[in-house]
């Protein structure tokens, strides 16, 4: 797979998970399976995702770490108002940038909240690197902010999803992966050395194998992933063949991603 | 917080999840949730979590950077008999040892399939680093293993849940978080003040502030945690004599962790 990697037709991206509440198993996440499939849709591949607790430290490192491996990087997490909202002041550390009220978000904020409703917990989330470009939330106001390649937005799944709208035009993806598959009533060891040959013949697809355990079957799901569409139908097609040759029952039109 | 982390009464666990399906946005993991709070109850914290494709280097990379810097290191998926299943490999690889038929590993499977069934793709799964140990599977039959402190446990959460009970005697734990929470029926703008103060006054506590939308009240969770339970019912009694203070009306009884 590696030498798939300099690809310049893949744009890859990274996600940092910011908070305690995740590590602590309080809350469990849901960012990273609605960023991975709306990547996908951009045409850009999520590469890696790292968890960090509510350390400054952790954070500088993960971000400082992602954004110079990756073409994208996105937090999530730590921009609300209170004393644990730690990740503006990380990113400025990241970046080296101080960080300042930023007039533009003061001025978005002014006008949500009534007449003095801004007040010092408010106007923190208004906090941020100098120099960053708003990412405008139209659920609460606060916005997340822009550094370079790096993403920062709020740790709220409808707060979050409703930045990451407003962020389309400002990511520019490739050729999205497309992906298909097939329900193979099967264990993977039985088909395995099958795959394998498959794998080994088909150098442009990606196939993944994973099983599962269902009330009345079991057996493994097959994804056939590639930019290239003729190349995964050609898999499919390649897959149909090793499975009737083995009279391996099998159904398509399992969803693939 | 990061004087607390050279506390030797801490002991520090990191996850590496492995497999291109959670990246792709196919699976949604959940191993991460299972394991925090598994851990928690074994006085262990979940520091770090790291999820990565299916892509030697990127498995090596993770797995070394994390088994530095954490007392304990666990591995989610990529154990199964398919081309895709390279955790073995990799953390061979990252070791720095050869990767063998684990002798032990295959007299478990041959007692477990029947005569003759314990083909090429199934013996592929005793395949590991030389001189590891192995972790039972009481689900089917193919162990993890453990070399040093990483533990290389399956991705199906069944499985690997089924894998971390037959870990409870090599986890040495310290002391547990103690976590209590109130329920705020106020904005986190409107308390963030007195929460830093707060905050500051209590420092062997750390509070989070998680803010919630419910269909008829919004408000804000707070929760304390700290190894030691008389500073966590000392802090539960300073944030009551705040909210009572600020007639700001909250419920005890939140689950907290």
């Amino acid at each position: 797979m590696s030498a798939k990697r300099a690809d310049p037709d893949i744009v890859r991206a990274a996600l940092v998970v910011i908070g305690d509440e995740i590590l602590s198993g309080r809350t469990k996440d849901k960012n990273l399976n609605y960023l991975a499939l709306w990547l996908n849709e951009m045409g850009v591949r999520l590469a890696e995702v790292r968890v960090v607790g509510d350390h400054v430290e952790d954070i500088v490192e993960a971000v400082n770490s992602c954004r110079k491996n990756y073409d994208y990087v996105f937090t999530t997490g730590g921009i609300g108002p209170t004393h644990d909202d730690i990740t503006a002041a990380s990113i400025g550390l990241a970046f080296g940038r101080k960080v300042i009220e930023h007039p533009e978000a003061v001025a978005v904020m002014a006008n949500y909240y009534p007449k003095g409703g801004l007040n010092e917990a408010r106007l923190k989330m208004a906090t941020m690197p100098e120099g960053a470009s708003l990412i405008e939330n139209p659920v609460s106001a606060a916005p997340g902010f822009q550094i370079e390649n790096v993403f920062v937005l709020a740790g709220i799944p409808a707060v979050m999803q409703a930045m990451l709208e407003k962020l389309r035009d400002r990511i520019r993806g490739a050729k999205p992966v497309i992906s298909q598959a097939l329900t193979v009533y099967r264990g993977e060891s039985t088909i395995a050395a099958g795959l394998t040959a498959l794998q080994d013949a088909l150098q442009d697809v990606s196939i993944g194998s994973y099983p599962f355990f269902r009330p009345n079957k079991s057996g493994t799901c097959l994804v056939f992933r590639s930019t290239d569409e003729i190349a995964v139908n050609n898999a499919l097609d390649e897959a149909r063949k090793f499975l009737k040759g083995g009279d391996i029952p099998f159904d398509e039109g399992e969803p693939a991603i």
